[in-house]
């Protein structure tokens, strides 16, 4: 099944799903190879793992190299979290058709303005994009998509910024008649109030994708009661990787041997299994004229 | 302290130096902060990470686009992995020069033949550029390098492909003779009886540096003892965060809550200050008019 | 039609056909919109235009970039002259899928070894790849290819090399044994009597790609009569783009003035019309809500 | 010389000074060989050739790997058209830094928003940036660079948009104060009123730098007697090479042969010698074994 149609599912599936963060090929291939049905590529890990902010420094065709390789390696959808859309209509036009080249699911893109900041730094009273401009950048992205599975995700970031209910029941409205496969509604409370306000208000009436990074404590049964189709675990991931590189990065260096660290680490021949390294020794086999059996 | 002359002063001091891992802006500055005075850019980690395989699947402009981003994100120096130089002697004329470019302070080659195959894959009896060849290949780097500091490592495989000692010390003869600032001896065995029987017979000629990845179980001070100069840790964070990440993604896979894992990730924090986040705010208020203090 | 559909019929027709030289997405959309109905993406070309010389300094991807800029903004097929495939049968396949991604309908390989040579300097005596390996790399790429329609073409170098008709016919047969969807006889002579001679004995067993560079004088019909199924003019657009860029640089050089080349160069509303100015202007009336009429 | 010092002894010079604009490393080399002491890295012209629009369509970094290609081509200054800035002062101080990297010697920014608009398509009333917003984009820009003749030029953009003369007086006080090394003053008008009027204002305070390309008619000497700095030939090495591109592809389109062309191009021997082809042929007698003399 194409990669965009499996995402479509995700988003109309009757029961909640969940997609994981990656930020390069061996992430996403771990992701699916844990089970997961979709891949989150985080504009947050991507930059992190990259080694600059998530303020749109890396360039949007850096952050395309990157999605190229994760989907390459995997095949299952990913979500690439698209900030905004890196410009205007135009820019946003031409990022949906580079995506689908490149064999990207589905982008998401917030209403904010760039270069974005991220969600949880000073947010507070964050300028939003304006909402006609937002719902024409919509448009201008499904109207370029040649695949009909292509997923638009439309993510408002006004409880984020301190709009209220109000504000934010009134975009979602705007980007759903706009064109928005699906509304992904961002919180960074502690707890799923505001969602689950949202949720009281907004009904059935397209699928909702949530980040709960900040409520994390949140019981999942929560969500699947309150109709939310898509759950994003966003960057743990990344989080992880950084707990376990500093471990040993530390261990190694105040030790100066490997001897102890060893068991901790996977093989080398993990890495190559993870690699597909088998593969490329029975093609020799079959193309390489010394090589053959 | 130039980059370039940093990675010179580990491989001409008295003392055993050792430089670690990294596969990316992150990777590269965790390394740094845990201490270590030079980054190994591992051709293993590297395309690991990108999700290809260790055969130049990726073209060496795309490696350089990550090892980009890692010297960016530091300030120690960076001893590339170059696999063969991609190529002939006018392909490490080039790389040379556009690794300057990007303040990469050392780059190693390896006697083996392009596209390049793991040193741990069905290594036995692989074929080694011929002798000459690679001189002119090192003389052709050296020859083009505009900082006097930047260092060309010469990485013999003979004792990888079975070739013996002899051949060995013949290579290193000739490649210390073609201008290499360093040689690196490697070795698959489990044990270091290759690298201490090249030692006792090379002296004390020029710099040696060992990747002890198979021989992980040698005490260090064998390698001090023998004279050795520089010890690469070469791919235990690509590991590291491999094992962290399979075992993260399957508990959240399995739980479906992010609640049992988030004790054990770093917090969300801790990448805003690992990508400097706090330098831009700063910033803001320096550069941005309507956010002056 | 496919790009892909488009160039196996203009292999498969029944007249002799014709594609012309591009190097940017410009010459490319300039190619089109003359009438030709494919595009030869020259190795010679991109790297000219690069600055770079054409020996593979510039990477595969890099070529891969400019190809991507030359498939979206045009409609008919490419031809990318690519070369040895950048490595072995594995960078071939890599090669093949990348191509597939950005709509290019086809590649042209040729059987010399990496890093490649130009055909026109110092050819006699080049060493030519081992039979039986190219025919690995052929099938490789064959096997790779999602797309039926895609094409590759095998180009023999046996002429330039200085091997002669038997060996052209011994590596012929292979190749089309292989899977070579054409076969590109290459010759450096100012007649076209190898190309010829090589026509009456291999008949019509596949389509024949023909470059008359250096036999330009011959005339078309002799071409014709001959069976061959594709012309490639080469490298016609750089070579008039730098004879013109070089009179009009010196003379403004000279004359300090612009008021007697001004009638000598396109108007900049004609470079408005090339990059298709007046469609975003129609666009932004549709999605930018302060634009609409 | 460093390219930034033969940049800044431009803007300094006590002559009328010229540079051509170039769009590809070719065009850059040609530009060196006519004589001219510096390039314009036009975005016009970089955006055709790559065959998309000029409103930032292609990413900062696509545009920066055209550039580093044009600067390792050459030994003169390039002055970058860098548009916004390709985003806020964050964006701005990127850039700096990469292009330092890349050994290009100056970057010229407008008072525009991202993304930008052609100042000659429908520039009447384009809001222009916030003054303040853009001086803090300037300092952050000069604030970031690390060589000091690197230099920052601020282009007005008000003339286009129709603000006048007063606004263009505020806006260069205001520029010029922030620290930008010179002021690009433009302007649409088929004569110079507009910048004769700018110059009896402003006087002598900082190098002005102008773009006569809706101007052509007025004769150098205008600009000598006014006082200004530095010309930029804008648009025209591009404009000559479609010229010439259209006519040989036509003519090869329509005669089906290369005979009638081949008179009225350079040869292939002259791409050769622009690649400098000869230095890797002595190169190859150097390095490579089998091709010692």
């Amino acid at each position: 099944m194409k990669k965009t149609t499996q995402f479509k599912q995700l988003l109309k599936s009757q029961q909640l799903e969940f997609i994981m963060e990656a930020h390069s090929g061996l992430s996403a291939k771990i992701v699916e190879e844990a089970g997961f049905k979709g891949i989150w590529g985080s504009g947050l890990s991507l930059s992190a793992a990259m080694g600059v902010r998530d303020n749109n420094e890396a360039s949007w065709t850096q952050v395309l190299d990157v999605l190229e390789f994760m989907s390459d390696a995997t095949s299952i959808p990913i979500l690439l979290d698209g900030d905004t859309g890196y410009g205007n209509f135009n820019n946003m036009r031409r990022l949906v058709q580079k995506l689908e080249q490149r064999d990207i699911a589905a982008v998401c893109i917030e209403d904010k303005l760039f270069p974005k900041t991220n969600s949880f730094i000073n947010s507070k009273g964050q300028p939003l994009a304006d909402i006609d401009e937002f719902c024409g950048k919509i448009k201008a992205g499904k109207d370029s998509q040649r695949d009909d599975d292509f997923s638009i995700v439309a993510r408002i970031e006004s409880f984020i910024a301190g709009w209220g209910l109000q504000e934010t029941l009134k975009r979602a409205e705007a980007y759903h008649k706009a064109g928005a496969d699906a509304l992904l509604i961002h919180s960074k409370l502690a707890h799923c109030d505001e969602i689950l306000a949202f949720m009281k208000e907004w009904g059935n009436r397209c699928p909702i994708v949530i980040v709960p990074t900040m409520y994390y404590n949140t019981p999942t049964d929560v969500f699947r009661e309150a109709g939310i189709s898509l759950v994003i675990w966003a960057n743990h991931l990344i989080r992880t990787s950084i707990a376990a590189m500093q471990k040993t990065a530390a261990q190694i260096h105040s030790e100066q041997t490997l001897a102890n660290v060893e068991p901790n680490v996977v093989s080398v021949k993990e890495i190559f299994r993870l690699q597909n390294a088998d593969e490329l020794e029975q093609a020799e086999k079959r193309y390489l004229p010394n090589k053959q059996e």
